[in-house]
């Protein structure tokens, strides 16, 4: 036992009318809902890059953060899982998320990096097993060092190409052995600063093949989880390949890949898309590959990725309508990308705040529940398209633009405007929000 | 003859130090430039809807432009159509371009509405051939009348459907009548304002079956020209289907499209996807789906599009950059999709707008062609790649994650990073505007 | 009685069990809070233009809604005060605002247009007299008319100047006859498009000069009211002057008004400016200078004023706190100037949606006058700034850079940072909202 | 001599047809326009932060650059400025400028930290001396060490406002004795992230006494060089004080600061606020605050300061425009506040990035001057508000609004509006750049 957390005790539901800052008032892990309780449902998942690898910089200030467990020796790794894993305890969620980089110092060699990995590897199975916390999935960090500034599979040198693909390798390898139930893919340095010195066309190719790659590889170790693509816009190189979910679907679908791999879907990526949230759960739905989500929230007026804590109802329990409406989570989960704001120095910050951020998400959730058990949005939205239900709207699709031309005008159809009823509608969500 | 445009003279190339407002600079169209007219590179249209349908309002105030011609009488959109002309004639460009509601007035009846496209379609035919401008693409309005306010092919009411393919149906005949190069479809209100009465997935099939019918029409009727699909995204709809080319390819890739329908692409547009304008041309030239762009200028600032004409030279010459790399126009052109901003009231205006989108075009065009046959720039991109010409590098991209990574560890491979040198190719692009 | 709201009943308060979507769950203006009834804390109004006089036309389509009374007679001006009246009567709220030409047609001279106005003026007054709604604010619509499309007060022509001074100076008139509470300036057209034609400070300086006179007429008439200034950037000129709350503030100093004019806060424009409501409201309350709100919502991702029914409870609730911070309303009040989606043609969706922002508001202000007495927020606030309280911090305020600098160095101070909360502090308003 | 910038030569001037990288084309310091040297006219400054200490980071990456001054001792920082200067020699620019913290190591405490930049001034003194390089200006870094996360000024701990006297202080001692001839203050921690935690009233009370400090420290120690605040809106702090001109503006108003402080207006700033950087210009100088420009570039479709080095002449010649209409430069100069991207990893990229800037800025100085001595665009300026010269529309400004509505009326005023000109307008500065 560390002392970090010291006197902060574990984090246990009280119900909505404690004033208690350290209990939860909405997440009841246990409570049943449609036959599943809702630690089940909701899947939590706490990333340990922010919570445990960032130093509070931002482009105008460094490190603001003191942490026992920074530095660069493996001995302070294992600190950090310890410290890790009872903040894990404390909040009691399910789940935990990594990238290679959070978890152990980087190697002078991708030998040695690889050999760092098996051992925290190991060591965090042990932990995992004596508490009980899963992993819902690992990533590769192919940003961070300066190697990836230029692209990882997109890289102008195979030599990274090559890299890239022994790092994701060992993290394919850790994810398996720990039981992870998806492997994570965000493009963070594939994309490009200036088409001047850029083959748009040769990169996309690499990044395509990268990616067949790594699911030939997850198939020959018989790695059971999803492969997930995360969609990112805008940073952290201004022109993102995987710009968004409709964009990614292309990639997949051009180099074969639709079939194969799913969606990590991050609401701050989905708002600097210019989409909300909810179109990009409902849209990766439509297209059949819903995944997971990322849990956060972006200010809406500050142009970068603010990974704020979730604290919205209202737009949470819209992100989760479209999460049941999809299925619900079968190997996905809710993980909270979300990062403590710099000034927010103390551990009992890093605890209360995703303390808070599980009472909004369970809220919305049985919000987003009962708006479906109620059903009157969706008898409005079904209401609304009964037409294309006629036998003869369907015919139709069938048809051609000359035949459906003169049926109109030997008919003289004259569509006459309904009212679309949006403001009854958010009147309606208001009632459950 | 009208006299709107009355002692306007034609605008004739004069050279770069003519002062005469009322000249061209740059835009020289018999100028030979690798074999071929700066009239036949360009491929100049001016967009119909803009210039003379348009009365100047904004959000926040009504008409501003008085136009002999506005009103709804098929005299007057002859009168309208003499104008048109009598500015092509100034202008001397190649081309233009049409919705069906530019040209006709809006019927009570579809039938109505086909017929008198009928009777402009041979108005507008009789003009071109005597003045020998050509029709470089029509397309149909379906978003102005409240009929489409909830969507033309993706509308709840499938009577909605049907009226568009109507209208499409008519356009396209017109279109081939009047020796089009290209149809174009820009999906005005397809997309959607708010989730809650949407049903994503849906309208996103019927928008699927309605291009279908129209690449299927275009066979039936043996048009020759290129389908083609203009990408916008954020307005008129909030979430619209049509966000950009990766957008529109996955698009076309699930509907089988893919092989049938190209792309226009807008500057404005792509500004309001968050992308730059050589951007979408690179990306839709590496995916094989190059067609046409719309010129114009976008303020970056103001969320909507502001369609002004194009006037900075470094950023044109970009554009035609990749155009030129992407083989240049074939059944594409340069149209202006441009408007005068409310205040430039007088015909001059309209006029003078045009000749400085041209000769800015012209001299970006140049440019743009000095640069690559300079070969510097492409020669500095060549460079970098350089590393995965070898049998090595080639060789890699058929192995998988394990051998890869048995060969770095085995190597020691350590990329080393190399400057991307951003500054001095824009130092370069300087040299040449 | 006109039947345009037939069958549709006088909203009530039933409580937040209620399912009757013709009922307030949360706005009881009977309900006493702290010596008050909610009906005076919100002191509700309703924009006559978007309710009334708005076409539902946006840049790409033309009018979606159908209303008798549209037209440019006083027949049917009456027509349309007789309605909204009738929505008064069925809403309940207090309070209504315009414009002149929400309530008039357009005169062929500025000599008509004034005849027409105290012409409504007197019906005005006589409904108002009747149902005992009350006018919160009148207004100069400067900004439709082609006439003011490069300014009113800001224009080159100074008889648009003039003219403007003419329209002011009726509506002035008007409000005072009908006991405004309130009159207010938005500078639509104040500002400009290109700096190229422009002389901003020329135009400033009549912007400053015709406030002045707006401020001489007030106390020439004895008008007893507040004037109020609406800040907005962006839009319609892309350079407002009135950009936002600091920089109107400024704008007042300059020209010496800042102790007789106050703003009328928009929550909308707050969002264009890049500020937050709350922002706007905590400034302009610092600065002594706080009136009035309108409350709406704007979509975070699209550039223009989308002017959208309030409906998010937390950033409702975050806005009353700073306005109950700032004393509450005296003269001003909450005007929703929102509109109706232009897909949402019935009249039932101009009562619910008003309903709906009207229950949204009631919460929020309950929510914020909670918070407010629980305490929490205001003692973690002033035990941050507690140490400024101590005598100590105080001198330092009135020495110089070098005696503070050595009284550094001499005790050898070195700050300790602490933690901001921000988390824990969002997570305490979600116990209220 | 140190061997960081080995083999290259210094940068001489060529002439535009020079298609040696290693020169300028259009920087010739010792050109002669208007009666002074185009060195004179331009008044150029390196920045030390962007060049020296910035080690290539962005929020998904560490350091890239790989600078053999990076360290913490004074004996690299004496090589950092062995460096610098070198740099400046092969550049040739006049002027340079620095934040304490890139000169000198940050000390244990204040004392330290002073103590290690008077001797850095020292040596900073002899190399100014030796090559004739002056010092545009001095100002503290008070927003990269986690003692600012909560602001310096406006910090809610007064032990940090007062360590910020105290840092002010010595960096002003230092700029006197080094005979700067402005002193800047950017607030860059003067803002908040959230009001929750923010007593924003008492926050800007206390910004405005330590800029009053500053003034008074000012003529206490006879500085005769002009203090500027450099206004940045949206970051680091979500809500700056200081977001943009006019804002400032107001805050020296309120603080009767408004005669003894200007403006130090940057490119990418004025971009951030939703201005044109002409904008921000135009508006400094009609209020007599115009002081000293940052040039720079930012990306338009990045919210945040992207600080890249200028290369588009139509924007760069529209500022300087602004600049010579200002009256030009006095103590105020161009600093090129511009980072290299940070994949450009060699010294050859620094230097040429540089050149290219001197370049377009010279190009553009050049061009904004011709434009002025060419007289059309200020004569269209003057034509359009040649009404306001009549001694009527003079006399109506002292009227009130009753007298000015009376004339209309009585004289039957209807004023037609006038084309404005924008495009023909944008044509005329397009034969300039």
């Amino acid at each position: 036992m560390t002392d970090f957390f010291k006197d902060i005790p574990e984090i246990a539901y009280e119900g909505p009318d404690s004033t208690n800052e350290f209990a939860y008032r909405h997440y009841n892990p246990a409570e049943m809902l449609n036959g599943k309780s809702m630690e089940d449902h909701l899947r939590f998942a706490i990333a340990y890059w922010h919570s445990f690898a960032w130093p509070g910089g931002d482009p105008f200030g460094g490190q603001t953060f003191e942490r026992p467990w920074f530095g660069d020796t493996m001995d302070l790794a294992r600190l950090k899982a310890d410290v890790a894993f009872e903040m894990f305890r404390i909040l009691g969620q399910p789940f935990y998320c990594w990238h290679d980089a959070d978890v152990r110092p980087e190697g002078a060699t991708l030998a040695e990096s690889r050999s760092r990995m098996e051992e925290m590897t190991d060591y965090l199975g042990q932990k995992q097993e004596a508490q009980g916390t899963r992993l819902l999935w690992g990533t590769a960090n192919l940003f961070t060092n300066r190697r990836f500034m230029a692209g990882a599979a997109t890289n102008p040198d195979p030599d990274v190409f090559a890299y890239s693909a022994g790092i994701v390798k060992y993290c394919m390898d850790a994810t398996q052995k720990l039981g992870g139930e998806n492997y994570v893919l965000w493009g963070g340095r594939e994309g490009y600063e200036t088409l001047l010195n850029t083959d748009l066309k040769r990169e996309r190719a690499h990044a395509g093949r990268f990616l067949q790659m790594v699911v030939e590889y997850k198939h020959k170790i018989g790695f059971k989880g999803a492969i997930l693509v995360e969609p990112k816009p805008q940073e952290p190189s201004k022109h993102q390949y995987d710009y968004d979910v409709a964009t990614v679907y292309g990639f997949l679908k051009e180099f074969g890949l639709e079939g194969e791999v799913k969606m990590n879907i991050e609401q701050g990526h989905a708002i600097l898309a210019g989409h909300s949230f909810e179109h990009e759960l409902a849209m990766a739905a439509s297209l059949g590959i819903f995944g997971s989500i990322d849990m956060n929230r972006n200010d809406y007026q500050s142009g970068w990725d603010t990974d704020q804590f979730p604290n919205n109802l209202p737009e949470v329990a819209l992100a989760y309508y479209e999460v049941i409406k999809a299925g619900g989570f079968t190997t996905g989960g809710t993980n909270f990308d979300a990062k403590l704001r710099r000034q927010s120095l103390d551990p009992v910050d890093l605890i209360l705040a995703h303390a808070g951020a599980f009472d909004v998400c369970a809220r919305g959730y049985k919000a987003a529940a009962a708006m479906l058990a109620d059903g009157a949005l969706e008898a409005a939205r079904a209401q609304r398209y009964a037409g294309w239900d006629s036998a003869e709207a369907q015919a139709m699709l069938g048809q051609g633009l000359d035949e459906i031309a003169a049926r109109v005008e030997a008919e003289g159809i004259e569509p006459e405007p309904r009212s679309g009823r949006q403001e009854r509608l958010e009147n309606l969500v208001n009632r459950f929000t």
